[in-house]
C-alpha cells in the first residue's frame, strides 16, 4: 500500500490554491474542508476571469450542482485553461441524470478531459450513458452497480474516476482500488460529496500520481469522518466535528487507518 | 388533535424529493435541516431547467431571499410546471415589503397558486397589502397583528397561510390553528424561517390534508428547537443542536410536547 | 483610550439594518455573525433593487469576492445610493490583486468614496497599487507590510483604511492605532474577514467617529475570537463558539480585554 500519509505531509507542504467552480450549497463547507486540512481554496467562477485564475491556481474543481447558462461558458473556459496550463482539473457530476441541460453540461466538459471524475453511483452510470433512478443529488445506487460505468468512462477518456459511497471505488488506467473508510453520517450532511472533490484536487496537485493521489484524498477523508463521528450526537455535531477532525489528522493516524485494498 | 407524530413517520417513509429554489443565505441550512429530518433537498433553479425538473420532483419551494431577474423567470416557470404536474409549492415571500421589485415577483408568484404560503408577520401583511415598517428579513409585527392579513390571503387564493413567529398561525379555509412550540434563539440564527419553508413543503408532499400538514411541520420544527435549546449556548450553538434535533426526534417526542390548538 | 465597550452598548441599542453585498461563501457566515452581535442583515444584490434598498438601510458592504459582471454594476449603484443618502459604505476587497477584473471593479468602487476599506494586508497592496504575490483570498503579507499602502489609500481616499490580520492596523486621516486581540484560528474559518466587514459596518453606523467606531469593531471581534479559543478543539468548533461568543460578549468584557493602543 503507498504512503498515504505521506501524501498528506506534501498536500500541507504544498498548501495548493485550487480554484472551485461549485454550488452554492456547497461552497461554505467547502472552503471550510479546503482550509482546515491545510490547502487554499479560491471560489471564483465569473466568466470575466475564471480562466484568468485557472492559469494562477494548482488545481481546478468544476461541480455542477447549481448550474446556469453563464457558468456553463465560465466552466468550460476555466478547464481549457487549466488543461492548456497542465494544471489537473476534478469534474463533479452532480445529479447529471437529472435534466438535459446536465447533461449537455457535462458532456461538454468531458470533452476537455478532466484528470479526475467524482461522484456518487447513480451520477456515475448516469455519465456513462446507463439509465439509473437517481434523479437528485442523493443515490440511489450502491458503489457496485457502477463499477462497470467507471472502467468504460475511466477507459474512454484517460481520466481517474472515483465512484464514492459506503465503499469507494477508484480506477485509473488497468489500477483498481477500494476505499472502505468513512461514516453513515456523512450523507446526512449537505455537501460533504462536494467538499471531498476540493480535497481530492489538492492531494492531486500535491502528488506525483493521479491515482494514487485520489485514493489518498479518499482514504483521510474516510478516516476523518470515522474520528468525527465518535463525538457526534447527529448530522449537526458530525460536521462540526469533521472540520476538526480534517485540521487535526495526522500522517500516522491515516497510515493506522487507511483501509485501502487495489481491486 | 391530529397525530402529528404519525406525519413525521410518514415524510421518513416517503422521503420527499423537494426543489427548492430559495436564497443563497439559506441554502446551506435549508439543504441540511432536509437531510436531518429525513427529506431530499435539489437546490435548482436556472431557466434551463427548473421546469423541468418541477416534473420530477415531489414538492417545490421558492423563496425570494436573494432575487434576480433570471431567477424570477425560473421561480414562475418552476411554479407553473408544479401546478400543471399536480405538485404542492409553497411560496416564501422574504421581505416582500421592502422593494418594488419584491412585490412585483411575490404578486406574479401568487398568480400561480401557492398551495402554502409561509412568512413572517410583516411579510404576510405586506403580501396582503398592508403598509408595515418591517423592511429586511427581520419582522417588526407580532403574530396576531398579521391574522387578519393571512385570513384575507387565505380566502382570495386557497392557500393555507402560516404566519411563523413566537406563536404560529395558521389559516386553511375555515379552519385556524395556533402552534406554541420553539425558541427565543431560533431567529437569531439567519435562515431558519427559509429553511422551515423547506420542511413544510416536505410534510406536505407526505401528508394527505394540506393545513394538518403544515402545522404538522411548524410543530416538528418548533419541537426540535425546544430540544436543541437545552444545550444550547448561544445561536452557533443552538445551530448545530436544531441540526441534531431534527434528525433525532420521533413521532412519540412530537405527540407528547407538540403544542397546537384550533383557533 | 476610548470606551469601546460603549459602542457595542450603542451598536446593540440601535440594531442597525445593514445591507450587504457580499460573496457566496461568506453569506451564511456573514449574517450569523451580525445577527449574533445584535444587528439586522440584508443581503441584497440584484441590480433591480440594489440602490432602492441602500436608501433604506443604515449601512451598506461590498464585497468582491465572488464577482460577476451583474454584480458589479449593482454594487456601483448601491455605493452610488449609499453616498448620496449620506450612508456610510465599507469596501472589502477580496483577492483584488488575482485578476484584471477585480482590479477594475475594485477600482471603480473607490472612485464611489467608501466611508471604511477592509482588507487583508495582499489586498489592500495591491489595492494602493503595490505589488504582491497574494493571488487568492489568503493574505501572503504580514500587517505591517502594509501600513504604507494603507496610509496612502487613507491620504487619497478619505476612507479609513483597516488592515486585518494577527495585529490589525487601522488609519483614518492622522491617526492611527493597533489592535492586537484575535485567534489564529480565525483565519482556518472561511470568510470570517468578510463577516468581520458587515461587523464594521454596524459599528460605523451607530457610533459617531467613523476611525474609533472600526476600532471598535476589530477589538469586539478579536475579544470575541479569544473567547471562543478556549473551547475549541479546531476550527469547526472554533466556529460554533465564536458565533455564540459574539451574542454573549458584554461591555466590561471589551473593556477588560480590547488590547488597542494608538500608533
Amino acid at each position: 500500500m503507498a504512503d498515504y500519509g505521506h501524501a498528506l505531509e506534501c498536500l500541507r507542504a504544498r498548501r495548493p490554491l485550487v480554484q472551485q467552480i461549485t454550488n452554492y450549497v456547497a461552497m461554505d463547507i467547502a472552503a471550510n474542508a479546503m482550509l482546515a486540512i491545510g490547502a487554499s481554496p479560491a471560489m471564483v467562477h465569473a466568466e470575466d476571469e475564471a480562466s484568468e485564475f485557472a492559469g494562477l491556481a494548482d488545481a481546478l474543481t468544476i461541480n455542477i450542482g447549481t448550474l446556469s447558462r453563464p457558468w456553463t461558458r465560465a466552466m468550460c473556459a476555466a478547464a481549457t485553461a487549466a488543461s492548456e496550463a497542465g494544471k489537473p482539473w476534478v469534474l463533479d457530476p452532480v445529479a447529471v441524470g437529472a435534466t438535459g441541460f446536465r447533461r449537455e453540461a457535462a458532456s461538454d466538459l468531458m470533452a476537455i478531459e478532466p484528470a479526475v471524475v467524482r461522484g456518487n453511483a447513480s451520477e456515475i452510470r448516469a455519465l456513462a450513458g446507463e439509465a439509473t433512478t437517481g434523479q437528485g443529488a442523493d443515490s440511489t445506487d450502491a458503489v457496485d452497480a457502477a463499477e462497470a460505468a467507471a472502467r468504460r468512462l475511466a477507459g474512454s477518456n484517460g481520466a481517474v474516476v472515483a465512484v464514492t459511497g459506503e465503499t469507494d471505488f477508484v480506477v485509473a488506467g488497468d489500477r483498481c482500488w477500494r476505499v472502505a473508510n468513512g461514516s453513515a453520517l456523512m450523507p446526512r450532511v449537505t455537501a460533504l460529496g462536494c467538499a471531498l472533490t476540493g480535497i481530492i484536487a489538492a492531494f492531486v496537485a500535491s502528488g506525483e500520481d493521479a491515482g494514487e493521489s485520489v485514493v489518498a484524498g479518499l482514504a483521510c477523508y474516510g478516516v476523518a469522518g470515522e474520528i468525527a463521528e465518535r463525538d457526534a450526537r447527529g448530522p449537526g455535531s458530525f460536521r462540526v466535528a469533521f472540520i476538526d477532525a480534517l485540521a487535526g489528522i495526522d500522517a500516522d493516524t491515516i497510515r493506522t487507518h487507511a483501509n485501502v485494498e487495489s481491486a
